[in-house]
């Protein structure tokens, strides 16, 4: 895919990610010569600034995509489902992040950071992973090329931002009425969300598992490209606006110090390794928020096992959770 | 310990679990004759409700204990290191809420729904386990007299109540500075704990585990009474005002299937089952807070080891945390 710019659009321009994309887009200098923005009829007729200009929004229809080189999609599976077949057909790659596609076996599955080759093998659409499952893998994955990871037990403390705009806003809306003393209306969770925790991120599955915890479980396995890893997850929604923390357990087929964990995780690209107990120096959710990098600390041996670790993880769930991770994707594709 | 009523000390009266402590004794109509409150000088003079009456609280020293049968301590290790052989030396039972004397062999740690027998085994003081071991125990132990717990994964989700009435009141003014656009300041913890998490509880120690995790870790396998229990935990501080929740990851030596899990817990003392994800139905904070039960849902098998479970587990962390397991200690001694 050579040229000097190329036709970008944003499936899903109005949401969260979606405006996330935009401002990575322009932040990162994306050679883009000219963006299209899209989503549902009701946001057609707003602008979204992009660099210099005042970008109309359109609706997302299957004619949107003629002369479009990259489309990214950020407006659900179900939309993703229904327009990504017209964009590959009109000529673009689609970055998709929305789980429609994620586990189809001709589908790459991609965190740059850990399985960049695996771009070239597309047919048209890439998906980008789960928020949680992003963070996840970019940790493991040096671990795992100096140990191999053999289980992980994951506890997750992911952010409201990740249900989308109107999460945060309920969040907000809810604490604002229990500190007015009134009721507080549930409308995105089904429960209150403010000053609690609902071990509840997407619909309940066969076996008691949340569609969230298995596809943190899949997608791990599917980018790591090993399906010996064994996985088992808790995800939990906390009442936090933006930055999604993570208690990782770690094994290993070989034992690593802390010591070493630390120094093979500070090599490691796309990671920063905030470890400085004695100075409360930890990764932070309000410290991720607006940040590239996945936050790692609290490293240290597992006293339950041989090989352990246990560590946590904290990153942006919109930025390396979601927009720039498909717009690293991207940059990856264009060169080629 | 025989009689008609007994002569009940509270040290720390005025404290988080203090308070607590005094409107369980009265709740559960403690046979109490006598109430004597306790705590520093500051709070000499204040008057706290039990019964029918206005109980002016005195401070606490050496000499506040003559006459006293059972002393319930809650005003931090310290005072209790140096307050409670004072009581035993007046013939008092202290029920001790501090980590200040759990790990001594000599001094029972007592679960009542757990280990009830090592409350004879008492000479002079009986200690009150971690609030977050307490609602670990309660679970675990009918797991381990049905399979034999091997191993233990644990991340904790704990409320600012755990720290104290100061805490609670540091998240209030945070969030109210937060949504006003202010800084919020921070005394209690070292950073922001409104719509953050803090991977940090107590102070650190070598080797990067919190002493909160120790002492998870350490109490676990003493009131459970096998050592060979493997334990690991990360216990993060969330911005939840009542009510601990728990990721629990547990391995067995033999099978239990969810289903066998569920009924065994269903049947369990001190637990109540709450795990109908069809209707939203699982342990959550803001339902535990002010009730008696240790919660558990979300109950299903581990897929990535042959015998292991997936567990949530919530409770009030001042009641059957602290306060309540106290009391229930008192009433076990008071029956022989």
């Amino acid at each position: 895919m050579p040229g000097e710019g190329y036709v970008v659009a944003v499936a899903g321009a109005t949401g969260a990610v979606g405006r996330e994309l935009v401002r990575i887009l322009e932040e990162r200098k994306f050679p883009a010569s000219q963006l299209v923005l899209l989503a549902s009829e009701r946001s057609v007729g707003r602008r979204m600034a992009f660099r210099d200009e005042e970008v109309p929004v359109d609706a997302l229809a299957p004619e949107s995509f003629d002369g479009v080189d990259i489309a990214f999609f950020s407006a659900g599976a179900e939309r993703s489902r229904r327009f990504a077949p017209a964009a590959v057909e009109a000529g673009a790659v689609v970055i998709d992040n929305s789980s429609a596609f994620r586990m189809e076996p001709g589908v790459p599955l991609v965190v740059p950071e850990v399985n960049p080759e695996a771009i070239r093998s597309h047919q048209g659409i890439i998906a980008n992973p789960n928020c949680s499952t992003i963070q996840t893998v970019v940790v493991l994955k040096p671990i795992h090329d100096a140990a191999k990871v053999e289980r992980v037990v994951l506890a997750t403390y992911q952010s409201v931002s990740g249900t989308g705009q109107k999460a945060v806003e309920e969040l907000d809306l809810q604490v604002r009425a229990l500190l007015s003393f009134e009721e507080p209306t549930c409308q995105v969770y089904p429960h209150q969300i403010a000053f609690n925790i609902l071990p509840h991120i997407d619909a309940f599955e066969e076996g008691g598992y949340t569609r969230e915890e298995t596809k943190i479980i899949n997608e791990t396995k599917k980018i790591m490209g090993d399906d010996s890893i064994r996985v088992t997850v808790t995800a939990a929604r906390v009442p936090v606006l933006y930055g999604h923390s993570e208690a990782m357990n770690v094994e290993t087929a070989y034992k690593l110090t802390a010591d070493q964990c630390r120094d093979i995780l500070s090599r490691a690209p796309g990671v920063l390794v905030v470890d400085d107990p004695a100075s409360n120096a930890y990764p932070m959710a309000i410290d991720a928020a607006g940040q590239d990098v996945v936050f790692v600390g609290r490293i240290r041996e597992d006293p339950s096992i041989e090989c352990g670790l246990d560590l946590w993880v904290v990153a942006d769930n919109l930025r390396k959770g979601a927009a720039l991770n498909a717009v690293q994707i991207a940059e990856h594709l264009i060169q080629g």
